[in-house]
């Protein structure tokens, strides 16, 4: 870890694509490599989250190590770097890569058995991290015009009596599935239902619909998103009721405005549900409000960690 | 690929444990790797097949290679190798190895996107592959006494409307939560019902039921095993009536015999469910003669291919 310890601010440009954490050594995003037979690629047996650095600052860290903490507990995870050292592991990721912008991961998997053993209680766990340039579900020049989305007709969301969505999983098959069909059908991506037919969440997001000024969000069957949690914090503070609670595609078609969360991109205004245009077909009012509220929320010092 | 094209009958030791085939090149399993950003990890967005070699010979590849490439045709996969690379792959693998009895895997992934892109349609598609000594879900000894299963009370098996199950997937997050149910109800492993309260599959393998002397196994929301296809055919070459349906606990409850099967160790006899001891405790007559069957049927030359 001698590039990070010697904590450099002109940083090294192999490093400019990302830097990552493999194994207590920090190498770049491309040679970053992790065993073909750990069961984090193999079963896809493991938890992970996503913290964001904006302006040389991490954005609500402690809330995602603790998220994180409460995946691996869930998903019974013994990860070998306990808080601080995962906490430290992340601060090397990102001063290593010299990003002032920059999406950086932590992934705990259950590790590469033993020849012959079977029992996950007894997998040595690993821990892995990166950061590389803050990725954008969706672009700021597409975001002032807003998403096409549209709701799969062919995948229903994986359900939560399967697998567990608040633990945060990288089970994509079902929103991958969606992905492709959203590409078909010429949107920019794809939010899935679950058996019951309620509105639950897309690749990577959470979403939000407002009718009559008040912000709805699905209340389970998704991952509970930090920037979920913080345009929900930030719109009770300005006295906009909020209504966590399920669904039907209905509340989406009828809806003034629509919009979906992600710490890749924070609040994105969608503007075309199913090829039909909603409202004038601009991002809404009250969207606007929440995404430059969010935005203005980078500076709060209660929510941001310099990394330097 | 030096090792592989000398096709030494003496193996080198360093891949005594296995050998990978990582972009062209063959490695020791314990230094094969894949990028940490792939997302056959950080999506699951992969497919997969295994074919078990025993003594010395491929068994049913081309039939293993028929299901890979349906896999990836249904996932949209375009890998890189063509059949006849795929097969030179797995052939370069175990021959490196010198394993006479290798678990031998394929894999697609969706690949590595370009910075930004997230149109997987447009991602450059990897190829892996590796042998190593062949894997049992329960040893013969362990056979020989029979496999203590539960029924999963907490966890439910992905429906087929959100990720497709005869796309062989590394999807095991409701597997993996039932394997940590069995283990802590002291079972060897577990079986997964679907919402409607229906029998599945397990973590890596098919089951039957034979009730009355017909054998049955379910019909939908399970891999088609091309060792249940193997048991159902040999069944139907010694006259035993086969039903292919879905059906509920009870039947299992009520079973005479019951096994699961797996290229990971073929057929395997099942003499406790749920804590409750099936007939005599020992395996079955039936379930002994289609286990014997399935281990002669690797000395058919209809069903094998020397690996040199």
């Amino acid at each position: 870890m001698s590039a990070a310890a010697a904590g450099s601010a002109a940083a090294d440009p192999r490093y400019a694509d990302g830097c990552a954490w493999i194994e207590g050594e920090l190498l770049p995003i491309a040679e970053a490599r992790i065993p073909i037979l750990d069961t984090g690629f193999t079963r896809s047996d493991c938890t992970y989250d996503v913290v964001a650095v904006w302006d040389g600052a991490f954005f609500r860290l402690d809330d995602h190590l603790d998220r994180f903490e409460r995946s691996c507990r869930l998903g019974r995870f013994n990860p070998p770097l306990a808080r601080d050292g995962v906490r430290a592991a992340l601060f090397d990721c990102v001063r290593t890569s010299g990003l002032a912008q920059a999406y950086v991961e932590m992934i705990v998997t259950r590790g590469v058995p033993e020849a012959g053993e079977r029992d996950p209680r007894r997998f040595r766990n690993r821990f892995y991290a990166f950061a590389i340039p803050y990725v954008w579900i969706a672009r700021p020049e597409q975001q002032a015009e807003g998403i096409a989305l549209v709701v799969a007709r062919d995948t229903q969301r994986i359900d939560p009596a399967a697998v567990d969505p608040t633990v945060k999983n990288f089970h994509w098959g079902d929103l991958v599935r969606g992905l492709f069909e959203a590409y078909e059908r010429a949107a920019h991506s794809v939010v899935l239902l679950n058996a019951a037919g309620e509105v639950t969440e897309g690749p990577g997001f959470n979403l939000f619909a407002i009718c009559d000024g008040v912000l709805w969000t699905p209340a389970a069957g998704v991952l509970e998103g930090i920037t979920r949690r913080t345009v929900l914090e930030l719109a009770e503070r300005r006295g906009i009721p909020t209504r966590i609670s399920m669904f039907g595609v209905e509340r989406l078609q009828a809806a003034d405005e629509l919009f979906i969360t992600s710490t890749a991109g924070g609040v994105m205004p969608v503007t075309r549900l199913d090829g039909n245009t909603l409202g004038d077909g601009r991002p809404g009012p009250l969207t606007r409000t929440l995404r430059q509220a969010y935005w203005d929320a980078h500076r709060d010092p209660a929510w941001i960690t310099p990394v330097r």
